[in-house]
């Protein structure tokens, strides 16, 4: 019996936090690439919060995936058959193929990888999407300044770790927000955060306004809920909130119970003359060619560190997407499905 | 006996809607300009609704009014004595000499006005602050562009009314919001919105979205409240919203019960990637010239229309305050103190 190929389908929108069964594991024939086709094996399927929002209907920037769809996702391949004569076998590639073992391609959307010049892995992390989130979201739309402050929360996470490191390169104070202090410790210690504060620990509000004596010039926000409360009141005037995240409320069946925080807010966005604005990495497609000339230079001189998360085992991926949500990854999370052939 | 002057006196900070008696008229010896001081008499006095910030003791942008503090406030009066080379009796001035009917003053953060260009009374209104809130925040904030659409309420008001004039000469379509049919109507009528809806009037949800049918993309926000809650759905992607005031609010004693809407418009400033973002009048210095010299010629040529609303009398101005925070102004509210002497 040849080998079979898998991939996850949605089986179910859902409810709150995803269950398992939500997506369902099927078998299919390893498929055969058409003419100007290539043929990939996943490597690595990258995990990421956003995929919360796809496996929704709720209205949002792109389409859900539909019920009975394979799960999207980024993915780092190898091209094992090829009738494009832009790709050989044994090529490595960055692509949307989804979670799945193999995919067909035509190509488009599919971008080369050098595997000399970083690991692999790193197309999905530093050097791809959530490094480029961050590296946009920070510097295009924070518009850090030396000697401010920045607030960051998932500070040990794909995005959160860089937009610190990157605040650190450009002469602010780093204060990261994590979840335990084995990640606290890793911030500060590894990425080199000025502190990091356990969200888990009590009075989060009076350490972080300990740790952050001059006030708040950008908070970077992935999580909003008691993180956003927090730092509300401690944001100087002018200061920058780059939403790339809600991640506290990804998993909300309904609006959270009140009062109404919307209209004090907005107040505060008036009278503290505060800059909200919400990012998606794929805006700032004119951004990327700097994006990938500054973060390879910085992961080379050690400037820029990362940490990867990685879960064995295709069929891992559901209980780590719901791991991922609940904070349960330390570092980008990735699945690793094969290896490379040679 | 001679005659004395007046001024309102904060008495008590407002819980809720403030109470005619939060404000205290005291009878005072008309003051004596010292050396380098002027007299002035006050003739003009503008209402506005950040005054409501001023009474209470809650944090904002600037300190509040002192209980037993004389009211602050924008004013246009007239030298009646001068000790100051730079002015002559009979001067019109500009200045935020507050609730009274006399003041001294040794010039600093005086404007004088040239009554042949304007009525002076439009140095409050149109030519003044809430001309240049609408200016500066529509285009500074607002990035507008030709063919866009703008929604703004309180739209027969002083800022609101701008705002749409000058939508409409950068190539928008303009929507207003408004109390009541006689607003509306002067809205669309005098002011050449595109068209002005009632908020009075049931589902303003609905005839907003038929009122939009490209929909929003600047939300000029002078109100919050049930406005913006019909607005948020129709918001384009990268809308901006400029946050001018939030008057539904004012008065509000504790945040309005739940649910919390924070989350959820956090999410869509995600996912619409809109921008939001406070403005006060006064960041806006170096955009004055350009302020003055575009809106005389507007108003001179016929483009941007005003309407005052004037009261008559120093002892009123409590009452067209409370008025004002109810909506009970039809355009920019004054009160008329005392006639130029010539």
């Amino acid at each position: 019996m040849p080998e079979q190929a898998r991939r996850f389908i949605l089986a179910s929108r859902p409810v709150g936090e995803p269950k398992p069964s939500d997506l369902r594991m099927e078998a299919f024939d390893i498929p055969t690439p058409g003419p100007g086709e290539v043929l990939l094996r996943t490597l690595y399927l990258s995990l990421d919060p956003y995929m919360r929002g796809r496996m929704s209907d709720a209205k949002s920037y792109a389409a859900p995936v539909p019920i009975g769809g394979v799960m999207e996702g980024g993915t780092v391949s190898e091209v094992v058959a090829s009738n494009n004569p832009g790709f050989a076998v044994g090529d490595i590639v960055l692509g949307r193929t989804g979670w799945q073992t193999h995919a067909v391609s035509d190509g488009a959307g599919l971008r080369k990888i050098d595997p000399s010049l970083a690991p692999i892995s790193t197309a999905l992390g530093v050097l791809g999407m959530p490094g480029m989130t961050a590296y946009a979201g920070l510097l295009e739309v924070g518009q850090p300044k030396a000697g401010e402050t920045l607030v960051v929360a998932a500070a040990s996470g794909a995005v959160g770790s860089v937009v610190g490191q990157i605040a650190k390169i450009k002469g602010l104070r780093a204060v990261g927000i994590a979840g335990g202090p084995d990640k606290c410790r890793f911030v500060t210690d590894e990425l080199g955060f000025d502190a990091c504060l356990d969200h888990r620990a009590p009075d989060l509000p009076g350490r972080l306004a300990a740790a952050c004596p001059q006030g708040i010039d950008i908070y970077f926000e992935n999580v909003a809920g008691p993180v956003l409360d927090a730092v509300l009141p401690l944001l100087n005037t002018f200061a920058r909130i780059p939403i790339c995240g809600t991640i506290a409320h990804y998993n909300d069946t309904a609006p959270p119970p009140g009062p109404d925080k919307l209209p004090a807010v907005w107040r505060m966005i008036l009278t503290k003359r505060l800059r909200v604005q919400g990012l998606l990495v794929s805006d700032f497609g004119a951004q990327h060619g700097a994006f990938l000339r500054d973060m390879s230079q910085w992961v080379k001189e050690g400037r820029v560190k990362y940490r990867e998360d990685i879960v064995d085992g295709f069929e891992n991926a559901p209980r780590a997407l719901i791991g991922l949500l609940r904070g349960e990854n330390f570092g980008k999370l990735l699945v690793r499905i094969a290896e490379r052939s040679r």
